[in-house]
């Protein structure tokens, strides 16, 4: 290796993911020569400084990108929009701005129309998380055995979608490339829908009344808890992801209604070769995902 | 201590449940004199010999409850009917007649009406279980820490709810007590709903086109894997649970819907403050059960 794949690295936001690529570029001496964390709230660049994970801390977004040859955007996708607003004048040329948005159609959609000629868009997503945000929830190895989804835009710069894979495989990823609406769909099936269905049945629960609830709390079985640690993640993130994966979430909400209102009626029907077959079904992709060591 | 809980203990079915309680029985001294077990397949019967956890093993199930003075079902609850039908007639008088089954209107339904005079029938809900199935997957301490709940029928023997009771305190349960209905509603929400969920999902994620399933396959996060994990269980036993608890658990998954159409909609909308507000009550639901340790 010779010398860091980036001079000098931004994280617009140092949150779990964030600050788990900072303290990562800290570990390991070949992914930045110099990191750059900036955040908007006071309260978090005052923590980020006692953490002291990041070499300069700047509460100003356009100051904290110049210079930079990567920025990686790492707030709420919802945020995207307003933040390029501010730091686009101040893309170095030649610059790569990336991110690790849970949607993709959304960050090209808010990104790419005020991208500065020379600068090269690479939106990634890496499939890593934990129940816990902010900058003191990160840990270097978040993104080890994780995939990390490329969604490279058609004719986009080459040397620059090498650079980010490069960065993510360094992180101990394993990096695929699909086009942004497959990605869309991807996730909100196996990660949005099962979020809302999470937050949804919680809500629903805490409807009963109050001596069924009382109940339900304590005899949670593991069904239901494994549906809560579903629904124990942050606010502002999952409020941003459903909103900018809209077309996909709704979509995948609208076929798994009618899947689930088809059981429905075998069950007030009495139909058994119809239940048994939708348990034989899950039993398989079950199967198929324990083949692929997911599981 | 004076002696076990039971002379002859006779269970009914041999899967998980029932090879679980006799490995129990054997391991303690203080459950049961001698263990019976009866299960219809020649096979099972077979299997159950070689492992051994039986003194006796039974394939008929009349003679098998002959001089029991503790009989539990742990078959399916669709097969309840059926084989009270052929064990009725041979219980012994003073008989305690239980069962460990996760729907509770539906046992009393089919129990209650052949119940001989001087047998008393004493519901339970074990709330332990795996993924695994069959007389193999047992294990002595499959019931430690959990809850059994017992819906014990108004006017009922107190002695025998007590017998009961203690049986599943030594099992290493936490015993406690409701009527029936309230039962029903509970377990439809916080296992039967999340089962019939996660079954669904499964076919919905099978039925998207070829190139989307092997990525969501190839891709499933935590969300989606916590889902199947839920889906890999047996096929008899959630059909019978299924048919059997029809009301409450149609009752759930229509408020489920209602609620899940509300959040659908605020997200077409952009209504960010109803989404947040959903995802804060699953955040406190959750908080909810960390507090009682059950997460």
């Amino acid at each position: 290796m010779s010398g860091p794949l980036f001079r000098r690295l931004c994280l617009i936001g140092a949150g779990l993911i964030g600050s788990s690529i900072a303290r990562l570029a800290r570990e390991r001496g070949d992914i930045a020569g110099t990191v750059v964390a900036h955040t908007r709230k006071p309260e978090t660049l005052a923590r980020i400084r006692e953490l002291g994970f990041a070499d300069v801390v700047e509460e100003d977004a356009a100051r904290a990108v110049e210079g930079a040859d990567c920025v990686i955007l790492c707030v709420p996708v919802g945020a995207y929009a307003g933040v390029m607003a501010q730091i686009a004048p101040h893309l170095a040329p030649g610059c790569i701005l990336t991110d690790v948005g849970s949607t993709k159609g959304s960050v090209i959609r808010d990104l790419a129309p005020l991208l500065p000629p020379g600068v090269h868009l690479v939106p990634a997503h890496p499939m890593a998380g934990t129940e816990h945000s902010g900058p003191d929830a990160g840990f270097a190895t978040l993104f080890e055995g994780r995939y990390t989804i490329l969604t490279p835009l058609p004719g986009g710069d080459r040397a620059a979608q090498d650079k980010v894979a490069e960065f993510w495989r360094r992180a101990g990823s394993t990096v695929e490339s699909m086009d942004a609406a497959t990605h869309d769909k991807v996730v909100a099936i196996v990660s949005h829908l099962p979020h809302l269905i999470a937050f949804t049945i919680c809500g629903t629960a805490d409807d009963l009344a109050e001596e069924t609830r009382e109940a339900v709390l304590r005899f949670a079985a593991s069904g239901f808890r494994d549906f809560t640690r579903i629904a124990a993640s942050d606010v502002d993130m999952w409020r941003d992801i459903f909103l900018n994966n809209r077309d996909a979430l709704l979509e995948m909400l609208a076929r798994f209604t009618e899947d689930s209102h088809a059981l429905a009626r075998a069950v007030r029907w009495g139909q058994s070769d119809f239940i048994e077959d939708r348990i034989r079904r899950g039993r398989r992709i079950r199967r198929g995902l324990i083949e692929r060591k997911q599981a």
